[in-house]
């Protein structure tokens, strides 16, 4: 059960002029299960994307990035699950490249204005000839409002479809953002996740698109962590099809706005996999603050979000907190003074507990009460904040607890 | 259970000349059991560590270093479980300092001629009345042959107690090394682990002890890991009275098996940590080789020992060797070529399979079957080898699997 996160109804997830979407049954590992998504771009599209820094990336990945290296122009998307075609040499490029180079006859355009996307298995071969004869199912499947379809599609280990969309008003006309995710183990997003995909139908310029698409990432895939453990295929798209007829640049004054919104998409997208966490039963964000630079920020945030030991006593609602200092202190700051930082516990949810001071002064504080933090730890959504007393810098991170289930679900995956 | 691991016998577990300990029963957070253990070294003896690089590390830490900063010489070792005294700040260090004023004050010796070392419970403050009060019956048991007894009363989550014992014949002389380790959370040691001791009788000089406690964990203790949480208050202990009347330097013929011996000691107890981990059903040794360095090794063999999902893979026997390629692709080495990398699966076991390539050429090897990876993955004991191809350079990690155990144990820890 996600944590707080259900999936949007089909109708709220509003559909993006220039991107048809059809899923269809490939059996790439498994039987009766929609495996294979197609997505097509009207003329025009442009794409950009971040991919992981996995040295033992997927071959869609490596295909991926050779094919945005050009101008961005894109014309689709294709994705299945069951299979990450991943640590599969030669061959896992062959199939790629195989791939989309079926679906670019299918469409009538080029073979690299086509975007391969895998996610499974690591070491097993994609048996292409079965996603190949898939193809005509999932073009004759196309439809504008197939959002929810897709997002359904691509699940894995999901325990819910994620998706979020927005409409904004810009210079009269309506633009609208919306994307999907995929993604629950094996996330430690090293610039992107397992899977997002965000596209809006205003027009935006190559450059400023591969520049959205970074800042996106970092605000959103590159804050979560559920176990740690980077992704071979982890990769996040936005696409602009320029559809609405509205060009924005980075001088427009539509500009934040624009960029508000596909924040705003790709950050409940990112927080939705770490509701979806394998096992989770809370939402913790760990937010610090304080720091000497946002990279120390982000190394603390980690170590807290990482720790085996700092997630399972969430899991237990036990106030175990020493468990947090000693994520700080071996986070990698070589010169932290102990006596400096300091630690608050409260809770994401309205109307809930105010803030609790559990430590300052290198122990606990004088004012802290294990009622306090009880109570606190119970809640389903949980905030740890940190101030390092070191700076200015901060950064936060999102992840949840660990499980029994975390355990089941991964000890099980496969058999 | 511990994976293939039995505490010795009180037999197996030979004196120390010069080295008597003691055990009782103060109250530190729970009845009835052993919690307190003296160690007393006879006038002469000479001691060198190496503690936790935690920045939030314990007070008892903290005064380790501080009287270990003179010339080594040292009287005694007072050891406490219940309560870590880690993350108390100033009454932190105050109470280490009166335990160790306490414990001189009934030995008539310096306090500074006392190491103090505490395991349990972060961030909440030791009763230092009680161990005080506790010391008496602790002296009163002095025994030489006690070390089975100190073994036991230095645990927390362990199942087993932990020590080793070698005897060795040096210019015709018994030498002998005798240690005792705890820990099977929170381990993943940076300089050492959660409270290690070896002592020997031979007479070491301060500089060489040193040195032989620095090597000596980088061969043992720095090479483990349950569960990627380095302790605030991780202590390695080489201890020599220099009772036998046999003084050891570096140009001594008997050196190298003096050394080797303390290796043996130490790698055995650091070992017992891994296979009595917390909910360990598995002992891994990840042995990385042809690297460009040995800390690119490290870096790699514990990407591989703390991913949660290679792991729960070797839990459930599963073959999902993909989990393997993933973890040595985000270990961070920047420019490794994924195609020259070779993995291997195998067994410790004596009589068990042979090695099996399972990939290469960045994919699947040609010849791995499945049915091998599954029976291998079966053992209790299980190596996996892997081959950057890019040097010469090597390093070992040990660690254990991941069960429901461990969430289990460290869900319901402290409540």
């Amino acid at each position: 059960m996600p944590v707080n996160y259900a999936t949007p109804t089909p109708a709220a997830l509003f559909p993006v002029a220039g991107v048809r979407l059809g899923t269809a049954e490939a059996g790439i590992r498994k039987k009766d299960r929609r495996d294979l998504t197609l997505v097509e771009l009207a003329p025009g599209s442009r794409a950009a994307g971040v991919f992981t820094q996995n040295r033992c990336c997927a071959a869609p990945v490596t295909l991926c990035r050779e094919h945005l290296a050009g101008d961005g122009s894109l014309r689709a998307l294709v994705i299945n699950t069951g299979i990450a075609n991943a640590a599969t040499g030669e061959q896992g490029m062959v199939a790629a490249r195989a791939t989309c180079a079926a679906v670019a006859s299918l469409l009538g355009c080029a073979a690299r204005e086509v975007l391969p996307f895998s996610t499974g298995v690591i070491l097993e071969h994609l048996p292409v000839d079965r996603l190949v004869a898939g193809l005509p199912a999932a073009m004759a499947d196309l439809k504008a409002d197939n959002w929810h379809a897709a997002a359904h599609a691509i699940m894995t280990t999901d325990t819910v479809a994620k998706a979020a969309s927005r409409r904004i008003e810009l210079g009269g006309k309506t633009i609208t953002v919306t994307g999907i995710s995929k993604g629950a183990g094996m996330i430690r997003p090293n610039m992107a996740t397992m899977l997002g995909f965000v596209a809006t139908d205003a027009e935006i310029a190559a450059g400023l698109l591969a520049q959205l698409a970074r800042d996106a990432a970092d605000q959103s895939f590159n804050c979560i962590t559920v176990d740690g453990d980077t992704s071979t295929n982890d990769s996040f798209v936005v696409i602009a099809t320029g559809a609405s007829g509205l060009e924005v640049d980075i001088a427009s004054p539509h500009w934040p706005a624009l960029r508000a919104a596909v924040f705003a998409v790709a950050q409940e997208l990112a927080q939705a996999i770490v509701r979806d966490g394998e096992g989770a039963t809370k939402f913790i964000s760990v937010k610090v603050g304080a720091g000497g630079t946002a990279e120390e920020c982000r190394q603390v945030a980690y170590a807290i979000g990482h720790s085996p030991l700092v997630k399972t006593a969430f899991f237990a609602s036990d106030p175990n907190l020493g468990r947090i200092l000693a994520a700080i202190g071996y986070a990698g700051i070589a010169d932290l003074d102990a006596a400096g930082v300091r630690v608050w516990l409260g809770s994401n949810e309205k109307n809930a507990d105010e803030e609790v001071l559990v430590s300052e002064h290198g122990g606990r504080a004088a004012s802290y009460r294990e009622e306090d933090g009880s109570r606190i730890m119970k809640n389903a959504e949980i905030t740890v904040r940190v101030d390092l007393g070191r700076g200015t810098a901060a950064a936060t991170v999102w992840t949840c607890d660990f499980s029994y289930d975390y355990v089941k679900i991964n000890a099980d995956y496969r058999s």
